[in-house]
């Protein structure tokens, strides 16, 4: 049907209304347009300066389009979707122990990651987002998932105590995680992290291997932390210290760690979390549903920490739209702190893109339109009337749109999502799928 | 092109997958429809109890839709649509001094407010919004946009103390108020209200004449109250009491009040407007975005008070969609409170409809699905995989689905909105009037 939908990326010049490059920061260009070669952005230039050069290059015409660098989403467990709505209006520890874990227990198997894997795949590359970390049990079959979907990933190799389908132990998780880590090593979509779930579930060794094969393998940890007050006080009734202390003593702080939620924080841990370049997935829309707390990231941004985005699962959000995420994270942040001006539009949008690629490492690759970079696209299109009238796109972008608006997405160069289709997979066989789980999942309850 | 099109509501049957009548609250109806008759539900019964009474009725099926009530938005001021993202990421007092009074004392007249607020009706039938309180200046075009794009519509009477396009003095605004209440009081779609803008705009004796002629007419009093802190602190600097201890001397205070925000409230207060049985307007993405605070919603609720939802204006959200209003409200309570349980879905669904047709003294017409009442319907389409997998068709709704996947919109059994189109206006007229706007306010400044 169209030249954009073959596997391979395709040469083609992206002629769009608006070009936000996300650096620097604020920056909109009127009429301009990006040249995507060989899967990577060539130029970005005036359209009407397209000159020979170009002239046997398809175009794709976005005449009230925002264009833009794909979503990067930085925390997530998408095989979770499956859950989406399933338990509600709960609070964190009721919900993970009395409803989400119970089900997760029965039913989780590699056709159960598999399929909802390729559940959030498809709702995040229609939402424009083109890169997740995610982590859950069976990291094959969610680098699978990805993969075959054309979509990045980073897959994290889970690490927990208690037994579940995956593994049985912490040097289990290890075991197969690093055998996992080995197949993908040439993958040019796939990346790895070490994630050792939270520290109330994960020992001290079992840390410690952690941050042994991190060192090794040069990869990130990846670690839900201090996700609300009840957690920091319950290890510091226990042992006496707090979480973050206890993942410092065992050495996890480097700018290899991604800290996921961070709702409580001292300005000694804001200031350590700075000084080791640490960096913070804030997933606002998860924390207000579970009332698990308020990440301070005003404070993080100006002590210099980097701060992303990430939606959390679906089952805690209940969507994985990034733009939405992303003005939710404006809107938090302004309440909070009192101060309207606080994280703006075009902060909202760096943190969203830019700074999601320096969390997983990826920033000389992807979280920018920069001559060089994959061409790792989105474009929004405008032109319903309640975007109107256009006085500021990047307003626009963050505070008026959503995932809906979304009309195109490429990852490395490839079209995987095109006016209101995915390109990549076939989302009929998918429902079918998520259908006959859904009935499996209500009947045995 | 179809039969729902016409002018005059048609009586029709509406066959959904899940009807969510809003009372009681909870209760999702599988496989329902709703017959409509002369412009009222007439039923609510399973769609295979539909008999021979209903056999020549023309079906509108709706295999994978939920049907509910029309949303109602309590605050806002459709004509400032046309300042969506002019102005962002500023306090509110420097944004209404330095951006938003300067272009409205520039622009403000007729044809503005009429031209905005199509606009602005256009995006709430859109995204199911079929009844709104608006205040603004021109109320006589406020109300002309809303009735002939046949929506519904509080359109208040502004009262304030600074000359405008509209009228010199508070007498003025009060003498061509009540003309214009005059003029649509055999409207079947128009009811209006008082609106003394804020205390701090508004004389005790503006005040006093606004309880007077309210009282005398038995129509509402709608008033932006407690907006923020800094608003009650300069009140008590000024005169020595809190805003509300004001409006409560000045006799304010009944069942007939609508106050508008409400982010600072003692205990005191809370009670005193649960015992006159004041109503409060929750603008929590206003709120958020302006940084002017959070309203106590789980403690309003607690004590009774009627707490319903609105957008506030486009310039300060910065869409109208009153489904992302009602998650946004669901999830900024729940943090504020840490308890997640509060503010259920069904409990937003609520807010968003029948707690907000009881704000505005319509729940005997409007709020609910119920026979008797007017056909004010909408449909929400879950066809999407990112409403996948259906666990629970209300979480579906507040937490997953926004705006954009309203697909009908009925009012007084009108087909409003169908399938991506408003049947009941020319949108793109109104585009080009409204880039005219846009080009005459960017260029004037």
């Amino acid at each position: 049907m169209c030249f954009l939908m073959q596997a391979a990326p395709s040469d083609h010049v992206i002629c769009a209304r608006w070009v936000v490059p996300v650096m620097p920061e604020g920056s909109v260009l009127d009429y301009h347009s990006v040249v995507v070669r060989e899967g990577r952005i060539d130029a970005i230039l005036p359209t009407r300066e397209l000159g020979e050069a170009h002239q046997n290059l398809p175009k794709v015409e976005l005449p009230n389009h925002l264009v833009t660098a794909g979503l990067i989403n930085t925390h997530g467990h998408a095989a979770m979707t499956l859950l989406r709505g399933y338990a509600d209006d709960l609070p964190l520890m009721d919900w993970l122990n009395n409803h989400i874990w119970p089900v997760e227990d029965r039913f989780v198997d590699e056709a159960f990651v598999f399929d909802g894997t390729s559940l959030a795949v498809a709702e995040m590359i229609a939402s424009g987002t083109t890169c997740a970390a995610d982590t859950y049990f069976f990291p094959d079959a969610v680098s699978q998932a990805m993969t075959e979907n054309g979509f990045r990933g980073q897959v994290c190799i889970p690490v927990v105590q208690f037994p579940n389908a995956w593994a049985e132990s912490e040097e289990q998780h290890l075991e197969k995680g690093l055998a996992f880590h080995d197949s993908v090593r040439d993958s040019s979509l796939i990346t790895t992290a070490l994630a050792p779930h939270a520290p109330y579930t994960v020992s001290d060794n079992g840390f410690s291997q952690v941050v042994k094969y991190s060192a090794e393998l040069q990869i990130p940890i990846h670690l839900h932390l201090h996700e609300t007050k009840g957690e920091v006080e319950a290890a510091v009734d226990d042992d006496g210290q707090r979480p973050f202390e206890r993942m410092q003593r065992l050495g996890l702080l480097s700018s290899r760690l991604q800290t996921v939620h961070m709702t409580e924080l001292t300005e000694g841990e804001i200031h350590t979390l700075a000084d080791k370049g640490a960096h913070v997935a804030h997933c606002p829309e998860s924390n207000m549903k579970l009332a698990s707390g308020i990440c301070p990231v005003h404070s993080l941004l100006e002590h210099g920490v980097n701060v992303a985005l990430g939606t959390d699962g679906a089952a805690s959000n209940n969507d994985l739209d990034l733009l939405g995420e992303a003005r939710t994270a404006a809107f938090l942040t302004k309440v909070a702190t009192g101060d309207a001006t606080s994280v703006s539009a075009a902060r909202a949008l760096s943190m969203a893109t830019i700074n999601g690629a320096r969390l997983l490492g990826l920033d000389d690759e992807i979280g920018s339109l920069e001559k060089g970079k994959s061409a790792d696209i989105i474009a929004v299109d405008f032109t319903d009337i309640a975007f109107q009238p256009m006085h500021n796109p990047l307003s626009q972008l963050i505070y008026a749109a959503n995932g809906t608006q979304v009309s195109y997405t490429w990852i490395a160069g490839r079209c995987v999502y095109q006016d209101g289709r995915n390109t990549s997979l076939d989302v009929s066989a998918l429902k079918t799928r998520v259908e006959s789980w859904q009935k499996k999942i209500q009947s045995k309850l």
